[in-house]
């Protein structure tokens, strides 16, 4: 179809190539390199007016760097006549900046919306956003995607018995019992509390640990110090063993180090950040989200509902 | 005037911190850093309700970075409920795709205007941009300072005889001519031409450089390549020396080994950009935006016309 046009840039390189190889079409020639001041500069090599035109690309680290590029992109798109330009965000960065916690903060998730709309995306096709809310940050239509299922299919192949469905905090349960219910399992909940302040976190777990199989599930893993405390308390209070998983591993700073020195076992994550080299651990292993990502585009192509099948 | 603050982000400290002297008062307080992450985090650590903010950030490298921290700060002032948003951009990035010169470029000069209006800048001071037509790029007002003056009074204290003012391109004619009637001096134009593709260009010189002292002005240099070949030109044709200033100096990629190799005396430059270390040479002599910029402020501070002023 060659009204179908998918375009990557800098981010996920590997993955759109798959999600194209999926599609059963190859990449549009593009490419993005920058000046020798460091200003981003692309090059679009063929023709897409009239085209529904797909640009692949997770706003993760280097995320200015990211951002610009899709920016420009995207402005590109729009001045070679693109019939729709569906901005596909495997990870949506600066989302947990959504909401003013304190004075006089900004409201990232809302700023970065506004600015890709503004540079002419038609659509985003996202994957599991920070909060649901974000998908009302736009103006514009939002295909929301989750990762739960990819995520629940993993587990269920292992065929464990005796396992628990865990939630580092209370704002991930919803995700943990959908988790839960793929997988026929009780769920618990760490429930932190910070007894008076300047003094050490408690972990309370509500639910039934004891000699189970624990599968801790987030949506991002960033610093891992959430996680790998949920673990080893999990450890502490009976369980037999722990598993986690997330949708995003952003693993910034000490992250890697404090999984491979924690009670984790494994750590099973998606493709949406790609691993760069001093990430490839035995400890996490990448599930690719490509044939999620292909199946919707081909929906938004064919002016299919995406929500119905991905929910 | 407690309802005047200057806020400063990351690109030009130095310069914002003289502008702030200059009208007599302090930086607001403010941080921006980065989340573990590379995501910018800011803090504005005081009341700017209903105060009018200048925010000094020139978008030059990392552009990209200081681009996103302008548009976040930006945010977070709207939201802290800020009266009015005046963005100080003594450099002003991305303008030089101000066109498309070939079919699927972007116009990254328009698509940063438009994303700082929609981040809620609500009006820009800046310093040369690249074309004029960019003022036209914003719906939000444009006061446009000019180095000239500046660049002009340095060369005037010199007290050199016998000078010519060179545009090293047709472009750049404009303001040569501007530079030559506030020191009462010619001007000559370095007329560049192909003439048959993949041969290399014939640098020509339009109008009389003959023993003279010649100073070339443009607005940018950034790989310093038309700057040392119309400097070597020059001399090859007869000049007794030649002198070069500009308004931004980029100095990216080889532009400093070319400058310490060229025929060039002394490059005359301002603090829109800030010279690094390793571009801190001899050769080259900055000079300070800050008065004129401190002007600007009060004047739209105070409401008054900043364009009769500087013109
Ligand atoms: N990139 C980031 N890295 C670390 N913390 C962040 C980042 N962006 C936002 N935050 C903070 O994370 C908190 C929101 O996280 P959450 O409660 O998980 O939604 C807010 O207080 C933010 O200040
Ligand atoms: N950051 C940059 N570095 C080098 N060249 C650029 C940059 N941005 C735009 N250009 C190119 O410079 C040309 C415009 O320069 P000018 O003729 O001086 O306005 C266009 O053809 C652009 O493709």
């Amino acid at each position: 179809d060659p009204s179908l046009k998918v375009l990557t840039l800098n981010s996920n390189r590997d993955l759109a190539g798959e999600i194209a190889e999926k599609i059963g079409i190859e990449l549009s020639k593009s490419s993005v390199t920058r000046f020798s001041d460091g200003e981003v500069q692309i090059n679009i090599e063929e023709s897409i007016r009239g085209c529904d035109t797909f640009v692949i690309q997770s706003t993760c680290a280097p995320a200015n760097e990211h951002i610009m590029e899709l920016l420009i992109m995207i402005d590109a798109l729009k001045r070679a006549s693109a019939k729709t330009i569906n901005v596909v965000l495997p990870y949506y960065g600066y989302a947990r900046q959504d909401r003013k916690a304190r004075a006089r903060e900004p409201i990232t998730a809302k700023l970065v919306a506004n600015l890709l709309e503004t540079a002419g995306a038609t659509r985003v096709i996202g994957l599991d956003l920070h909060a649901t809310q974000i998908q009302g940050f736009f103006d514009i239509p939002v295909d929301q995607l989750v990762g739960v299922p990819l995520l629940s299919d993993y587990f269920q192949e292992k065929q464990m018995d005796d396992i628990v469905i865990v939630s580092p905090d209370h704002g991930g349960v919803v995700r943990a019992r959908k988790m839960a219910d793929r997988l026929k399992a009780p769920i618990a909940i760490i429930d932190k509390r910070r007894p008076k302040p300047n003094v050490a976190e408690v972990m309370n777990i509500v639910g039934n640990i004891e000699g189970k199989t624990a599968i801790i599930i987030d949506d991002i893993i960033d610093t891992a110090g959430t996680i790998t405390l949920a673990a080893n308390a999990l450890v502490e209070n009976g369980a037999k063993e722990v598993y986690a998983c997330c949708t995003h591993p952003v693993l910034s700073g000490p992250a890697i180090e404090r999984i491979e020195n924690s009670k984790i076992k494994e750590l099973v994550v998606t493709n949406t950040i790609p691993l760069s080299e001093d990430k490839l651990i035995p400890k996490i292993k990448p599930l690719s989200v490509a044939p999620l990502i292909a199946k919707a585009i081909i929906h938004v192509h064919e002016e299919r509902s995406v929500s119905q099948l991905f929910d």
